[in-house]
């Protein structure tokens, strides 16, 4: 089973990674969480980077977010980006999604840890018939729930 | 060769999604490019996604881009979403990468259809070894071009 | 007595619809209340909205706000949509009001379900005399409120 | 045939204004165009608003685009807010949208003229059978122009 | 004495026009605080303005703030226009600013009741030489608080 | 007859100060057009404005726009500030508007320098019934223009 | 050693300086703390910049904050600009930042008061050896807190 | 005489450039202006900033503007960012000042090349009496300009 590296920028950004965690959990993707900061260890960064046998990196980051664009300047596989929020959010926002030509991010949400892991699950599963099922089944318990809901919205009323 | 396909919403996001054409040219990546509304032509939208037999999905659309997030709701397989600048920039922007939780799309820069090919080579190249050294292939050229650009500055002062 | 469907993209946007309720009560109108997603359940948005013989529909939305324009997509019945508050709240905003050419959403303010259940009215009141005459009411008891809370405040400085 | 007023706040507005023209002679809806300020000319406002035997009004302005929330004022018909662009553009979009409670204005999109004409013949249609008939037709023309839009499109690639 | 009329959107401003009250009861200025709406009670305020024998007039309002504006229109006389605060912020503060040719408000600061009354004391000073003495004053405490402040805070470090 | 000294930050500002000029004119008011900022020439915007006999200062000023806050701490006159426009706007409207408490300035919107003027010419009358009449006249000339650009696009459609 | 001189708008920016304060202690840097404000005591922040012998400014203010540019004016010296939050923060932020030609501010980041200390110390370092082995120790201890938190964070998954 | 090394992200960034270069000329400072990309080249900009002598640096990027970032993250030394200008320019700049705690950039306002460089000598005027003179000198330069302009405009009138 392929291998997820979710690096924080900060230890205070766990709560984003922890959906993320359980995302993959839950579609039984094996992960590890680290946190490595693009400004105060970029070499940390690096070797993380080029050191892992992960097929995918998800980079959680806010203010300034650089540390997606840093683990995507250090690998050709696919990076996730996710932006976390502050007192301004659109600083981390558009430095994750803003990447110059050539050096793509896959942005998602503020705090979107959980879109994250579905994501790098979707990626994963271009080659994997058995996540594909597990994402058309995840679909459907989203939908159920969104039925469900409604009837308990509509008992309300 | 995997497939790719490209759905603008409207025929004007033509010139963003040549720039993804090129890149996947230069891939070998087998792609095609329709356009599709997810406002004018729902159904459309649904049918070619459903009836695909890409492994990706590239949505380019501006102003309230609901075209990345239509295309995603269709499908469980990756879809990378490319906003169009405009009069605002912000609304397209924010369309495409403040998803809910549960469908992910891939946002990728402003106009950045280049960028948004090279993420959809990067998630294909997990499963091909091929592409993977076409990529770092691609990324030494783009640091050779840095260093002849650097040398003709330096001429220039 | 015409019908109005009021469509929340998640259970969690009920503080919203309630404001509507409130207001169609008031006006002693036929509505329904019910959850239903554009990216998590597209099908279910459209046969709702298609299957629905409401003259009117409310769509609650907030993030990159999509349900607006798939209920306005699913119909050519007029759409009020509400854009719902958030960390960003610019982007369910514009989500809802920067529609292209073709398909119309009509965008009340952040979390208005009340404008958007009396706009509902409004529209209504088109071919129905009795209710442009509750309208004038509704509008004079406003501004008595408004005589009124102005002694209040005379009172207290 | 039921009558719309096009209200500009400005005689430069008119571009905007035209697309809405154009639309409702498309669907054969009286329409006439007016120049009159929330600002400059409040009395002639209200004086056109009340005097008026519109059904619904279509109000265009830009900067701090009050007219709008003027017409609606002296009104209890549906009123179409249409924001102009500018150096700002989010100062006319938000002046429109942000309407208080008890006084909804339904926004479009910036310098979308157009779809406040259509809004406003769905609205017409809520007690109209034939303009129903027209607005599916309409929907189905626009479908029409996007799958040829993308086969001219796919000729080019 | 000349005499200043506070009008608010809204009684929920009531903390912002207090602000101006105390300064008013500072420079012994005559006012009145009252509620009216430019959209609830458009006559209203346009009475209220026409009927005063105030001088100089201040409106408070948030949102798509046209209250300001309004009064403006009913006037040549100053009118100094204040933002509230909400969820957005720049809506109502641009919607204050951004007047169209002709008509000016005197924009001042989110929630600044307080400067907006010092800026219509600094307008009545013009022919008044008491209040140009007690301005001064007044710049001078609130010099002298400065230096007091920067001593406290010389003390905690 | 009272005097108005209005400063630029930047020759490149003299487009804005024009507009202020040729109402000045109109409304017989004398006038004085000087450059001088507040971060390059500090000392010489301090002594302009204490040397001046003017009743009210106009500043305009682009970018962090510091000049309005500058003059208004040298005086206890109002004084109008003009934010002008540039590749982000909001950074000079925001400096012009945002000032703290004690301390007004009076902000138009942007490039308003004519509104500036207007809005200059209303103090003045608070104590000059010559220029209350002409205020008058102005304002109604400026309705009259409106109808006649009515009636143009009347004739256009 | 030299000094830095910390020149705070407000009381309330104190929790600002404190950061800056606490970093020039573990930097051994002289530094002192005073409040003086660009808008209520512009002669004050004159004199204390002339007549201070400090080789650095840092100035703190939130809001239309001219206080940085003001202290620029004065000095010729390195100035270094904190933006405080607020309601809007893009205000301080960008008139911070947004410095016209010939005038330069070194901002930093909102409320970072930290990182404005260590800029200081960085400039210092340039005619200071021992400061630059200071600084590369910190940076050491900064990299060492970023692996410990790895750490913890891999033991609470 | 120290140098300064001014990194672009970018060849398109050179204009911006330029203006360091004009300044460090009239300063007669020795400096060198590279390309390097955070993103396309990160093991470039390491080594080009490990490896220089010089004694300051200037970053100049647009977008998610990394670059300044990455310098500061491979040096101690004093680092300015210079955002540049784009479709959204918000990216740029609120990459560049919203630095985390620990790595400061000392960001200059929006193409501020100019500033860039002045800032650089005054950081380097420090422990250099004779850059001091010179920046005393173009201050009084600057100031002189200001007074001819206002002449010029004077007259113009």
């Amino acid at each position: 089973m392929p291998k997820v590296l979710i690096i924080m920028g900060s230890k205070s950004d766990f709560s984003v990674a922890e959906k993320a965690v359980e995302i993959f959990k839950k579609f039984n993707i094996e992960n590890e969480v680290v946190v490595a900061s693009a400004h105060r260890t970029p070499k940390r960064v690096e070797d993380l980077v080029k050191g892992a046998d992960a097929e995918i990196f998800i980079a959680i980051a806010g203010l300034s977010a650089a540390l997606p664009g840093a683990v995507a300047a250090a690998t050709t596989k696919p990076v996730i980006g996710v932006p976390v929020s502050g007192k301004i959010n659109l600083d981390a926002l558009l430095s994750v999604v803003q990447m110059p030509p050539g050096i793509p991010v896959a942005a998602v949400g503020l705090d979107r840890g959980d879109n994250a892991a579905i994501l790098a699950v979707q990626m994963l599963s271009i080659s994997n018939v058995d996540l594909r099922s597990k994402l058309a089944d995840y679909r459907e318990e989203m939908a159920a729930k969104v039925v469900e809901d409604s009837e308990e919205v509509h008992s309300r009323v």
